[in-house]
């Protein structure tokens, strides 16, 4: 049987490039490391890139959607037909993920990956469902295997259909998908779901209490028989959570540095390193939300976020945020002067 | 005699248009205050420039730059060459600061106000050296009377002939700053100066330890005569600090936003407010440092931060990275879909 794409392998950093990143920064007419996180990111772009001139110059940015069994469970504040009507809102331009994409000047589309409602042609909107929505976690695996590998294809899809970019922003949309990821971040965790689950789009107290009992119940089911990455997204994972662990992984096969969104999109990150390891190095963190389980997330993964906004809005809002700091960390590292080309004195 | 320019009030925010903009926050397409610090910032400035559209289109970049006495005390890494070595460097466009108005393409100035060493005539550099650095601190006042007014007529210059602005970033240059800002900071929390002096360029535990005797000294010599907010800047401050100073009370009295960046900035925050309370609706607070000082001042001026990137480099450059992200804010603010605009369901 042949390996599955999402199997193979990403390309390995340059370490030689990041040690000589390395020496750069520090050789910029700056105190040592006084630009904190902005070296890092240029240093890991560096590396990635293969050259001491990493730059960020044709992002993308693909949200995917999709609706959940789950919130059969009573789970969300929101109605179920908030996905598709904000599918709709991103087609005409009004969702802040929209607002920020022609802010900043960045392609958008959005992959339609099974709401509940059809929707009718939209503009930017490529149709790609599923089913309208996935099946109750509680109950049953959220999709069945045909069900998977369609949602893997449509994330690979995305990226390869996303032209010459060198920076891929996913976003995601679906009512009770804060639930999803809460449950994928305790499979991988091992912490608490009370730890784990939070307000989402704002259900109360008790809301809360169900939630964490939801993912308990869920989890009790599926957690015997998951042991591969995949096993993950396909039980306990989403449409839309999982067309995106795809896209990261077909992202960083093809040399396209990632900037992973909030808590959601962490945990089709996680669940994608969990698949395939060697996309680590290409992933870059936008923002902590203000989620409490992204956090937790965020330290399992050794990931250290740029932003802390307290922004817990999803559709890739923080991930586009972030764009204009890694460029400027690009750009830094790049057109400062080194201290010999400025003439100025070095401390002691 | 004629009341001091920099004690004229500024505007005062309009409190009607703060309540709407809330308002209209509630109702854009996202959960309540999900866009977090986003949704603050915005509705500030909204209420700040009077409308609920506010936008940041024509903002400025001004460093100002100063040698100063304490450097004597040998409680900084670099040099005191330094300084006016790094004015030459932002004019040829080599520094971080410059690198970051460039990629953001914003205008860029730099204004001596006493370097050590004297400069050539260099381009976007105005020469206002009130002499050749401060004294130093722990044996008189920083400077006289009369340098203390060139000083605020400086700052005050740079706002009035830097057109029709709308934000106003400035920054910092001057080796042995860090020690000023943290006797400053001393003198306006009555914290332990051991608790607000930091490493600034990179001093080691011996520098660390020597800063925070000389800032201690040196207040325990100025402190029984510091009644006003002028007090603080004349004794404690420096030429660039001031300056800066004076450049916030302008900027506010004026109607235009203020980003504030580093230890250094706040430090010149802190005391222009001492001397202007009425400026404090009109700044906004970039970024908190890695200064171990800078924290405690935001605290002390309930001051939230936008950004937290472990940077302490100063020149502006913390400040210079918060622009996309205040710009994104007003852009969402303004362009996102309502509720009812988009035909999405409210959640319950």
């Amino acid at each position: 049987m042949e390996e599955a794409w999402y199997l193979e392998e990403a390309p390995a950093p340059d370490e030689e490039i990041i040690t000589l990143a390395r020496a750069r920064q520090d050789n910029l007419t700056k105190p040592k490391g006084s630009l904190g996180r902005l070296e890092d990111v240029a240093i890991q772009l560096a590396g990635n890139q293969g050259t001491l001139n990493p730059k960020i110059e044709r992002p993308a940015i693909v949200v995917f959607a999709g609706d959940h069994g789950v919130a059969a469970e009573g789970i969300s504040a929101y109605p179920q037909s908030v996905t598709s009507e904000m599918v709709r809102n991103f087609s005409a331009g009004g969702a802040a993920i929209t607002v920020l994409a022609k802010t900043l000047n960045v392609p958008f589309r959005v992959f339609n990956m099974g709401t509940v409602d059809s929707l009718e042609e939209l503009p930017n909107v490529e149709d790609r469902r599923v089913a309208a929505g996935t099946q109750n976690i509680c109950n049953s695996p959220a999709m069945d295997e045909r069900q998977f590998e369609e949602c893997m294809a449509a994330g690979k899809e995305a990226i390869d259909t996303a032209g010459d970019i060198d920076l891929f922003i996913g976003g995601e949309m679906g009512i009770g998908n804060s639930t999803i990821a809460a449950a994928m971040a305790v499979a991988h965790t091992k912490l608490a779901a009370q730890a784990m689950v939070g307000r989402g789009t704002g259900i109360n107290d008790q809301g809360l209490a169900k939630k964490a009992a939801v993912v308990t119940r869920a989890l009790s089911k599926h957690i015997p028989h998951m042991r591969a990455g995949a096993d993950y997204l396909r039980r306990i994972g989403g449409f839309e959570v999982n067309a995106l662990a795809a896209a990261y992984i077909r992202a960083a096969q093809r040399g396209i540095a990632v900037m992973v969104d909030g808590y959601i999109c962490t945990a089709a990150a996680m669940a994608a390193v969990k698949v395939n390891p060697s996309i680590r190095p290409w992933l870059f963190f936008s923002h902590c939300s203000a989620e409490p389980g992204h956090e937790k997330l965020l330290v399992k993964l050794e990931a250290k976020p740029l932003l802390s906004l307290e922004m817990r809005l999803g559709e890739g809002s923080g991930a586009a945020l972030a764009l204009p700091i890694l460029q400027a960390a690009c750009a830094l590292h790049r057109d400062m002067a080194s201290f010999d080309e400025a003439g100025v004195s070095r401390g002691g």
